[in-house]
């Protein structure tokens, strides 16, 4: 696993719900946006799709929820990403509310090319970017 | 405008927010869902995306909240469309609790062809349809 | 594991993203309709909130995504609920299209008192109703 | 009406749709992720539930889409508060894209009593501070 980026959020009121606490679905919401700046500031492609042969599509997620997140919880996210495969990368994430972990999970992506809707190896260059190697 | 078509949903707890009742823009999500069924069942299109040269986009939206919606609550919603311009349609939408109107707005949609993004006529014959005609 | 309940949905154009396909998160969308269609008709209890002392609160999500699904799609949504500890109830989902799973996934729960914010045993009469005992 | 305050966000994936563009109702998650902001670092105060005897409910929504965004845009939204009532705020919103006006639109928000449900008079000071006096 590789260095950690790390993405500071805020839980909307959109978040919750009638429990008062975010809503289970909305920490893939916080999952996607670290992936989508990390993918930009620190991999520098448009993402999730890069052109019109190269889109990373999602295969598989998982969340724990450790402890409840209200509105206007201020959030970091860390995000470390992880080579399973030549055509699929695991991010894994934990958040943080005042140092203590509440939520910990994982989105798994395979590169395509949508022309054919098929599973592609990640070009050489892009890999080494989200890997920081 | 025209005779009105009836829906039925129901309010999800993820339409709600911490204030215990169905967060505003939910709302709009039972009015896509009416739009979605009439399109279906009384107009007989594939919707919002016609075909390669025939889509429907959203220029404006409006909603006035009468009284709240909870988790459970089933939903009564009146769909009635009408002509705004030959490229445009008004869905006008009541959602009725128990009887007595909750929510009123509307969606106005204009037709476009995705290929070149401007303006069309709607196809004489999906309106007719729309309008019950 | 017990006897399924299946409940029909469709993907709205809501569901989807601009990759054309249902986004990742919308899924778990299916999931809470369908827990929500089996807690009322099968289990005949309010849900989430069953009263001012018994929650369910989620505690782990999982999806794995097998074929993609697109606006207008009716899917077929299984559960089966099985008994993971006194305090832990999983539903196990599958969804399918035309006879073909796209997707499975979990949802874990954990029966709290909101008062408290603890775990609480599930109360035996609400624990078999969901296991058709 | 008062001097604008600005706020920068982000077009994610989930605020898309099968049309390749932020679906209508993504927009009002900028206008409430803006007032949120605003909220915050203008007027100071916990929002939208102030206290346990004062929050704010959305009672009108508008809004005007002239020119589509994609996933990846940053956008400004600029927000003007206005005085409607003794119980009613108006915020107006202009979303900017490289300087043009892409979408307008409003939300109207009336102070309640939880406990009653009933509208009550904004507070002098928190009026004040919304309109900038």
């Amino acid at each position: 696993m590789t260095l950690e980026f790390v993405f500071k959020d805020v839980v909307r009121i959109y978040d919750t719900d009638a429990q008062g606490i975010a809503h289970y679905a909305s920490y893939y919401r916080f999952f996607t946006n670290t992936i989508e700046r990390f993918m930009k500031d620190k991999v520098g492609i448009p993402y999730p799709n890069v052109n019109d042969e190269l889109w990373f599509v999602i295969v598989e997620t998982h969340a724990e929820y450790k402890r409840p997140l209200r509105v206007g919880d201020v959030i970091t996210v860390t995000i470390s990403p992880q080579r399973l495969s030549e055509k699929v990368i695991r991010f894994q994430f934990q958040i943080l509310k005042e140092g203590e972990v509440t939520t910990t999970g994982y989105v798994d992506q395979v590169a395509i090319n949508p022309k054919i809707w098929k599973a592609v190896n990640i070009p050489e260059e892009i890999l080494k970017r989200i890997l920081n190697l």
